[in-house]
């Protein structure tokens, strides 16, 4: 078993530096294309073997010293009682956003073991296979929230702005509500062999400190807090495009956080302070030439040197559109350079 | 004549907060909109006498403290030989993205006065009727070079990165030619009239810091250091998004930062230096109750105080859904709290 990973998030020092990337398990792999042209995304989400098959690939193919289960934030929105949908080149559409007392009381608090049973079979299949730390994951509540309201992605969240300031009460009972199912979902991840946890706070980079500190910091520390209190999984806290909410994300309880790849993963480091660090490379730098794709990654192992603990990673997501072998050479390049046997 | 703004500018003490919002004159004024049902935008920023008037607008009716041509960030990018097009809903297109050195080779560095003549009589016309002082401006050549390699808005600007990447000699061609352009077109507006110049870099936001340093910095300097040689109008440089990126944009050579709403504006003072500092409320705080709204902007004068010169500000352009009604609060707020008689 590698446990490399496992001992970074706790802060342990490591044999070489662990790495995986976000969305990892994904369209960039013609090994998952594959699959993926038989059944819907949602299909592919829900059938066990094919979402373990699919979260197995890259660990076998690049060596990922971590597999993150193959799965999307928006799976437990859809069993709140939400039609989802995924259309080609549009994203997520939620065709009724919530946006009134009446749709937030109608929201169910699911029991993951009834509701998304398939995601717990996924890890109780992944966990017989793999040879690496499995990482659940779900969005945290901010983040799923602008879904909800907004009824898919958005540019400027406005809706979800306008609830926050002008309705706060509704805003609030709806966030509880998501976090509940949130903090759930997250546990039932742990019972069923997660052994670690990340939460994805993707879109939390467009609040002001102040409002992230009202609206999006407290469902994240009570999610993490539940946890704490039920295990012992390292709980991993990436706040996307968040370098001005550093101050506060290091309060959200987590063990570990990850940083996109706008704040040098030095200044990350040393905001850090105690918890262990994930990330941060820009994912298009997998477009490097090989000799500057290494060159940065060595440089970034030598600026991260004084983590307690490092885990390599992209800053955000992989693109669709990027050559796997670029992969290979910067999973290779993070592995010989922190001295992997 | 009210050279409150100036002053600010110029890190002079002024007897109140001088105030404008980024595309004051747009979308959310009704009177903005029976102007523009009669042309198109682009029609509307190429007629002199409606393009002063639209800009005129929000100064009569708001009492702002500058105003800023009503103009475009590409205008000066289809002088350059390029098809340029405004759909509904899209934003701005170029059918033929510039993505080869024969495509760089094409571009035309256009004489202002020749290619562009109505910006120039727009702001001739402008400063015969204003009673504040006039703020021209152009995109940042690394923002503009998005939208032309990108052939319009994009999201993760995957081939403008790979320019960078894969062949940084063209990009760095193409770059030196907006460049050009951009600086004679700066000057162009200096000489027609414009009192101050802001450089708007919408996108750079999605640079991590080394890569800002090497593909768009130096074009920045390069601009503001032409502009020095010439004219001794106050330069605003807005780096969107930029707040790892201060380190950096503070060696640009501006009098005066503008900065998003992700940072708070205490911090923005403090990481300015001696540069005045403009912004930064989140345009969506618009949508704030009166009563929150001036309290947040009370509390941002506060946290500005010690500011080498403070300009209130959105953080990013005002949207087309704000209540026009807001607009008058936040003006009169920031008025009143710092002492305007």
């Amino acid at each position: 078993m590698n446990d490399t990973f496992l001992q970074a998030c706790r802060g342990e020092r490591t044999a070489y530096t662990p790495v995986w990337f976000m969305r990892q398990a994904g369209r960039y792999l013609p090994e998952y294309q594959k699959i993926r042209s038989k059944v819907s995304f949602l299909e592919l989400c829900k059938t066990p073997e094919l979402a373990a098959e699919v979260t197995l690939q890259p660990v076998d193919i690049f060596g990922f010293d971590a597999a993150i289960l193959f799965s999307d934030i928006l799976i437990p929105m859809e069993a709140m009682g939400l039609a989802l949908e995924f259309s080609e080149g549009k994203g997520p559409i939620f065709a009724n956003p919530v946006r009134s007392q009446k749709a937030v009381d109608e929201l169910v608090v699911p029991v993951p073991e009834e509701a998304v049973p398939f995601v717990l079979d996924t890890i109780r299949l992944l966990r017989s296979q793999l040879q690496t730390p499995l990482i659940g994951f779900a969005g945290a509540p901010f983040t799923l929230a602008t879904y909800l309201i907004e009824g898919g992605s958005s540019k400027v969240f406005l809706n979800t702005k306008k609830m926050m300031f002008q309705e706060p009460k509704l805003y609030h009972n709806l966030l509880a509500k998501i976090t509940a199912c949130t903090s759930a979902y997250l546990q039932a991840q742990a019972r069923a062999g997660a052994q670690a946890l990340q939460l994805f706070d993707s879109w939390v980079g467009i609040l002001a400190p102040c409002d992230y500190q009202e609206f999006a910091l407290p469902y994240v520390r009570s999610i993490i807090s539940d946890l704490r209190a039920v295990t012992d999984v390292p709980i991993i806290y990436f706040a996307n495009n968040g370098s001005t909410l550093t101050g506060l994300t290091t309060t959200a309880g987590a063990d570990v956080l990850g940083f996109d790849w706008r704040l040098p993963i030095g200044d990350a480091v040393a905001r850090a302070g105690q918890h262990a660090v994930q990330g941060n490379i820009d994912p298009l730098a997998l477009f490097l030439p090989k000799k500057q794709l290494e060159e940065r990654i060595q440089t970034m192992l030598t600026e991260a040197r004084d983590a307690n603990g490092y885990i390599f990673n992209l800053g955000h997501g992989i693109l669709p559109e990027t050559p796997p072998e670029q992969v290979r050479i910067a999973v290779d390049a993070v592995h010989r350079f922190s001295g992997k046997p």
